[in-house]
């Protein structure tokens, strides 16, 4: 049986959002168990008794990480806070993933300082899966923030562990592989993405080269490797953009008279499809790809259906085995 | 009399939206001479010899800059493209500003190495005005892509140069200035914007901090400083964005049947309300700042209007001596 640790207190929505997932997910992940950490009589609110069976389990934590707490001093010292204890867990085999909707950079540090590396991997990336132009299949983009400094050996292991990621949890065959950089040409970027550039010319992935800001989101590749500075400020660009359009396109059809307002009801449908084409949900959370175990954020404000998906996609990645093959990997070339 | 120098055969859809757009914008920049550089029997299909007036005036040239030349290799190559003798003409004072649609590489290449720089300032920054959720005002933000590599100091000057021209030339009071950052924090980032950080707080601007790539459009921010690979890779996701979900919503209303294009046509004005509000054409073109004149930089797929609009920024810039503003300054503290 497979077993997920789940930080019970993280996010907006907890621990609703996550309870209402878990009673979803169990019945399609039948041989897995998902341990709940966090207060249990907040838990017990949400959660029945009779609901528990076989497949859930709760453990009482006292303590709960914030977003405004400093990651490696709250890890320090909040020890049985909710994600502290669900990491321990996965460190001790008690658990095989840990899934959390908390504080992103305690979580990184639970990953790094708690879990542990994959032997051989010298910086986790944190990459999320998202939704491109091209519909369905979405892309991989690693690192989006868990390193401000980056060396380009860093970014050649992230390509390699995102590629596995794309070929055994998305299905991609062959997935095309792009370095984000400020021009297409080899010799574009500073040192550090000419050097990354060259190595990933080097390697046996399908390396399709540089591309730049505005082709991210077309779907052109399937994983996209950046540093964590200039993927961090490349994704949230894309997201606050998305956001900002989309609001002042709501606005402007609930604010322009009558006539507007009707044609916006009867274009509902293609509207509610497009945010469908951009489902951000279905892919999952973010993986903190190159930690001894699967280790996945979702957004704070996710309700139940984001977390639905990426327990699924926890779930897949057990199946697959992806962290051993991650092992496998990287104790050959070190 | 103001005199502008104009790369009469750069972008898409030169010489012609370049000569309408100087028909039109001599009307009303009367004390304003415009020289238009080019292969003259181009610009004639185009320019009415009876339309020239004191105000127009055409130098033949012989060799054009392409978008796939190397940039500093086809200044030095190609000695009578339209841009290079254009720049020239700045450079011997026959001239007071700059306007090209063509190469960007070449036209930061020319304004280096023939115009040159203010004295004083490291490196000129690359800085468009982009439309903000807020409306009218928009934001600049420098650099988008002048400089691969960038130290503390430039983005200091290229806050100093930003803030004069949102106060001279956008009438922003006391702007915003801001550090795009990993974070919120003032120990976000790595070294270079840590210490960027430090410095922006240390000056006379009115610094509110950092802000993150989800904040770029919100107007949060009047100046938004950044080193030019971030910055480029910012700016172009979020023109990519935009770009992808108007077409996907474009498609999503055209492609749903009879009823939804109904209702994309009652709702049409306020969707073109959006398109208005979200104008990048109404703050002109993209300024290389800390050049000894300005020089501008109009998007290669421009029609007449970008144009029209970048001419007038050109010459509010004269009149409001922008450059003279930027050499004091800077003579000052080097």
């Amino acid at each position: 049986m497979k077993t997920i640790a789940i930080d019970a207190m993280g996010g907006e929505n907890a621990p609703k959002a996550i309870i209402d997932a878990v009673n979803k997910a169990k019945k399609k992940m039948t041989n897995t168990k998902f341990i709940l950490f966090g207060n249990e009589d907040e838990i017990f609110k949400f959660l029945k008794k009779e609901e528990m069976g076989q497949q859930i389990e709760v453990v009482n934590t006292t303590e709960v990480i914030t977003d405004s707490d400093e990651p490696v001093k709250a890890i320090r010292r909040k020890k049985d806070s909710s994600m502290v204890v669900a990491a321990r867990y996965v460190k001790e085999k008690k658990a095989d993933a840990l899934l959390s909707l908390g504080n992103t950079g305690a979580l990184l540090a639970c990953g790094i300082f708690i879990v542990g590396r994959i032997k051989g991997v010298d910086r986790p990336g944190l990459m999320p899966t998202m939704p491109s132009e091209k519909g369905d299949q979405g892309f991989n983009i690693i690192d989006v923030g868990a390193n401000a400094q980056s060396k380009p050996e860093y970014l050649i292991q992230w390509a390699e562990m995102a590629n596995f990621y794309a070929e055994k949890i998305r299905n991609v065959k062959n997935p095309k592989v792009a370095l984000l950089n400020n021009g297409a040409e080899s010799d574009k970027g500073d040192p550090l993405h000419q050097q990354a550039y060259e190595m990933l010319a080097k390697t046996d992935l399908n390396f399709i080269g540089n591309i730049e800001g505005n082709e991210v989101m077309t779907g052109k590749a399937d994983v996209i490797v950046t540093d964590g500075f200039t993927g961090n400020a490349a994704l949230k660009s894309i997201e606050g953009m998305a956001s900002v359009l989309l609001h002042m396109l709501k606005d402007s059809l609930l604010n322009n008279g009558l006539k507007t307002k009707i044609g916006a009801a009867l274009a509902k449908p293609a509207l509610n499809s497009l945010k469908k084409r951009f489902d951000t949900a279905r892919h999952g959370g973010a993986v903190l790809l190159g930690i001894d175990a699967p280790v996945v954020k979702t957004h704070g404000r996710s309700d139940e259906r984001p977390i639905y998906y990426t327990l699924l996609q926890i779930d897949k990645m057990l199946d697959q085995h992806l962290v051993e093959i991650l092992r496998e990997r990287f104790s050959k070339s070190n």
